[in-house]
Order: structure tokens, then sequence, then C-alpha cells
């Protein structure tokens, strides 16, 4: 079982951030029910100048998941991308099947040259992608193992500044010189859709009360993640019920959060 | 605990209107189930001659919700909008996070002054920006008192016509001359994303067996929602399971109510 | 009770086959957990090219699914359909409302004219309408006898060659020369959204591991469905929680399947 760094958790629940969610349509109604449950705030929409508004007026974090885009979501993003520099808001790359699809890897590329990411999640055939090395065979649900794509992940974290998020049944957060390996979650975490998307919009929230530490939001995500899934799987042994119970959980560890540390 | 009046709900499961939704990405699938679980029917399309179509040929209401408008959906809604009239069908107005965001906020002025609904439900923020106040700070999460939002209801009611259903801890449905309050629901309504958003569209399915009295569909939409969340606040205290327990208890509440008043 | 042809269910645990979605916007979530409790893997996304890309190098079938198509999402279906015809995938149509909204219509005709479907999966008044008959009143939440769209059933899986699954409170599957009658599910099945739609998302899955015998992969669907319906509303009567109990019981059912016949 993880032991749980309770200090950005209780930021979390203190601060609620508000995240501009730019993310793939399978996952939406989820991903803004987890950071409800996290006690934080979803926020999405599909208009470039209303994602420059939100990011100059409301908004404290930007995720961006390329699992469903469009040439239409892709013009979002590059605007809202702008934007989070131009605010110097942090922003997550959820690089979803990226080496898979040509697109989607030409656009994950540009927006990272446009601004680098504050923190970027993947799994292990994503994170390789991303780095450079050649795509993977099985697609958005691979379970090749994260270790795998640690080099990699540490190649792209020297190469673009960001946190880099490798999940799997192990993950791993690195930011380059520093790495950190999370044990626990539950296989049933792969059961169900948008989990790993979800975390990715954890992150981002993180990402936000974590000031200039990226890694230590990104060992947070996974240890929440990594704890609620534990807890839930305990309690329900099939995906429908899962995916409840992963919600309730996640609710549960960030009311018990407890400042226990002192860092900064 | 609210009274349900329950004259409006038993013609709704008597008569499963349905609802024609254009409404926004993050909601669709817990907005459909929560017309279902109303016992009313939903819809939802992508396309102006297919939205046209349906309002000329079966649907009973229509639902307009500005949460992920596109250029594109901003058409349909348009062409729904002008269908709506010709049929003379009651529509509803969700305005979404408007007067946070001037795309929006100025399609939400085309649509009313194109053809005015027949009831618009909103928060504080959303009601206050609608009527012509300068926009409050937080977007769509915002917890204002739906009180302070009140007068700029009751403006709103008389300046379109429409009942206006301001939600928050209490409810306020007005017409512009008579007001009620409803009390009752839960906290962790605002803990699922979506409950709002599909307190629209049951709205709309209210107003379409209501006749003209779009007050009373207000009052009722209120009511089933505030009475449904206290129930399924008593069984499940976190929101993944609230969630589900809200779809239950609204099926509860609408095959238990009995038309025990007479009025029309 | 149905029987459970239990062979291709033990082949779909076995080789977890990638079935690529086009389908609507309200039941993308819900059908990406059914394939993953059926022990598939979903894919979805919104790019001609991307589709390309995905069904020449690891989907093992195509789902299109109508239901709230735009101009944009038909232009990736035709690539996409081009695509399963050019790398020899089966594919399945799901025609929601097809005879009502004359746009939908339109495209429906033009896809099997591009490439017949391996499978049509639709309830009475979309296969009639599909079929040519006139098209029935209500749209999509009709209750018409599945029976009355029996002949119609017949004549288009000779038109078309494809295995046409009709669905209703009992389901008929059809390959023009044999029909097979199966009984079970719950009236339940239609107050959650997407139930029907998440079956052909399974219904495509299947096709991927019956080798050529499209009316195999009609039967098991249904009868998965059926079983997994009837044992989810035994444990949940009312519609937020049979949605979840119905994933469980897919899933549930799925392990419990053993290979009692030797049947290719």
């Amino acid at each position: 079982m993880v032991n749980l760094d309770a200090t950005l958790i209780c930021r979390l629940r203190t601060e609620r951030p508000l995240v501009l969610c730019l993310t793939n349509g399978v996952v939406r109604n989820f991903t803004a029910n987890l950071l409800l449950a996290a006690h934080a705030v979803p926020a999405m929409l599909e208009d470039a100048k209303e994602a420059e508004e939100m990011l100059q007026t409301c908004a404290n974090a930007l995720l961006v998941n390329v699992g469903t885009h469009s040439q239409a979501q892709a013009s979002v993003m590059r605007a809202a991308v702008a934007a989070a520099q131009a605010h110097s808001l942090p922003w997550v790359l959820d690089p979803v099947a990226v080496g898979l699809l040509s697109p989607r890897t030409a656009l994950c590329h540009e927006l990272i040259a446009l601004y680098p990411p504050t923190l970027i999640r993947g799994n292990a055939s994503e994170i390789l992608a991303l780095a450079g090395h050649s795509a993977l065979a099985r697609g958005p649900e691979t379970t090749d193992t994260s270790e795998a794509a640690l080099p990699a992940a540490q190649a792209l974290a020297h190469a673009t500044g960001a946190a880099v998020l490798v999940t799997g049944p192990t993950d791993y957060a690195t930011d380059g010189s520093q790495t950190h390996a999370i044990i626990g979650g539950h296989e049933m975490m792969t059961r169900v859709t948008g989990v790993g998307c979800a975390m990715g919009a954890l992150a981002a929230a993180l990402c936000s009360v974590a000031a200039d530490n990226a890694l230590s939001a990104a060992v947070a995500c996974s240890q929440l993640f990594s704890l609620a899934g534990a807890q839930a799987a305990s309690r329900a042994p099939h995906p429908g019920s899962f995916a409840t119970a992963f919600l309730d959980a996640v609710d549960s560890c960030v009311l018990a959060a407890t400042p226990t540390t002192a860092q900064t």
C-alpha cells in the first residue's frame, strides 16, 4: 500500500483548482466526476475564444488529451496552449495512442514545440513513441510494462523540461534527474474506460497547487490513484461497480488526507 | 422536505414526452439517463435538418444547453429554436457559464431574440449575467446563493416571458409575478457533473405536459430534484454512488407520485 | 433463461478483439465500458486518416452507429467502411432512428452500397425502415414488437448479405435463411441509454472471432445481453443501479463461459 503525500492533496481540497479539460469524447463525464470527487473543479468547452477567456480569467490549469481530437478540437488546443503560456498556467499533455496514429503524433509534437508541457502522462508505448522510439503494436489498451519506458521517460523529461508520469502496473514519475516508483493500484483500473485519462486531469489540478514542483504533483497523483484503486477493488470485483467505488474512494482519500509533512 | 406536486409528475409518467436535447458533451449520457429514470424519452443529434425533422414529427419539447457549444452546434441550435417556434413547442434554455465567456453569452441573447424560451434554468451567476448584470468571478461551479439573483430572475422573466428557475441551496421559480422557493436537495448534487444540466432537460419534459403553465413545470422540476437528491444523499454519502442513487431515487419518486390535487 | 453459446464468448475473452467504434456522443462511455466488461477492447476517434490507420494496423472490427452523426463524422464513417473493405474486416451498422430522420437514412444506404455490412442491429422500426418500409411514428425509443419486423429483417439479410439482429422484448437473429429467436432480457434494458448501442459494439467484437459466421455472432450477442440483463434486473430494480449491475453481469457471464460445444 502506498503512503499518500498528503500535503498536495490537502491543498487540492482547500483551493479547489479549476482545470480546463480539452479531452476526448469518451471520458468527459468520468473525467469531470473524477475532478469533482477529488474536490477540484472541471470545465470543458469547444471554442478557441472561450478557451482563451477561461484561461485568462479563472482556470488554474489546462489538460490536453488527444484521444478523439478533430481538426476543430486541435485548433482549440493550439489556442489553449498558447493562452496557458501567456498566463503562466501549468498544462498537462496526455498523448493517447500517440505513435500508433500519425495525425495525433504530429499534433502532440506541435503542441510541445509551441510551449512545453508541465507534465506528460502516458502508458509505456505512448511515452516510448513520444520520445522518438518506434510505435508499439497494440494501441490504447496496451499493457506493456511501464519499466521498459523508463529511460525514454527520463530522456523526454530532459528534452522538454516536463515531469513525466508513466503509468502501468507500477507507475514511474520522473523529472529526468529524480525518479519515483509508485506501487499499488489494481488491474481493475484497466477495465474501466477513462481511468488513465482522468489521471491526467488530476495531475493538472495537482500541478496548479504544487508551485513549480511538477514531479511532486506526478507522485501525489499516482499515489492517490493507487490508493483509491486498491480500496475500490477490495469492495467491487466487477468493472461496473468498480467505477462507482473508485470515485467514492477518491473522495474518501481526499477527505481523509491530513498535512503530516511540512514540505513545500 | 418538499411536498411534491404530483399532477405534472403523473402526466410525465403517463405521456412520456420526447425531449430533443441539444446539450453539452460532458453530460449527454447522464441527461439521457435522467430523462429515462423520470419516464420521459431523450433524443440527441448533431444535424440541423434532423433537428427540424424531429421537432416537426415527434418531439414534445426542446432543450438548448450551451455548455460546450461549437459553431457547428450553434447552427443546429438556431434551426431547432426556429422549428420549436414553427411547431409551437416549449423550449428551455440552460445558459451554462454565460457571463463568464462571451461567445456563448452572445449566442444565448441571439436565441432569446429569435424566439423567447418557455423556461430558463441557471445558477445565480448565470441568471445575473443573462439579465444584464456583470459576470461573477468563478465560472460554472460557483456556489453563489440563488437568493441574490432573485430580482434579476424576476426581471428576466418579465423581459422574456419565460419562467425562470434559479438553482442553488434554495431554488427559486418565478414568472416575474409569482415566486416560489423550494428548499431541499443536498450539497452532494454539486459533486456530480450534470445534475443541473439534467434538470434543464427534465424542465423541458415538464413544460410539455404543463399546458402553458411553465411556472408549475419549474416548481415540479425543482421539487422532484430536491426530493430525489435528499433521498439519494441519505443512502450514498460519496459522489460515485450518489450519482447512481440519484437516478434510482428519481425513478422511485416518479413511480410513487399519485395525483392528489385536481389542479390543471 | 437463455443458454449461452459459450464458444464465441470464450474466444472473445481469450482474443480480446479491438473494435473501432464510430458511435454516437450519448453512449461512447457506456459502449467502451461494455466492451471492456466483455473483455474486448474499445477504440474511438474523430479523424478519417486515423480511422484508416487503425483499421490497417490493429483493429479487428468496426462499428458504425449513426445516432448523432454530423457531416464531419459521416466523412470518417465513409473512410472507415472503405478501409474495412480494404482489410477484409467485419463491420456492424447500427441504424439508430433511421426512417424517422432523412439525412441519416441516406447515409446508411450510402454506406451499405459502399460495402455491405457484416451485421445490422436495430429495433423493429429501424429494420423496417432500412428494408424500405415507411417510417414508424415514435423514434429511437419505440417499443414495437420485433416480430413484426421479421420479414423485413429476412429480406434485408437477403438483399445485403448481412446477418440482421432485430432487438426488442424478443430478439431475432437471421441471415435470411435461418432465423433464431432469443428470449430473455428485461424491460429495464430500455430504461438505460445506450444498451442497444453497446450491443452493436459487442456484435462487432463477436463478428471478429466468429470466422465468417455472422449469424452465430448475432445469436451469441443477443444471448449474452439477455442473460446479463436478467441477472442485473434481479439485483437492481431501478435504472441507475441497473446500469452498473448490467456491466458487472456481463463481466461475470464472460468469465463464467466455458467451451461446452465443439462447434466452429
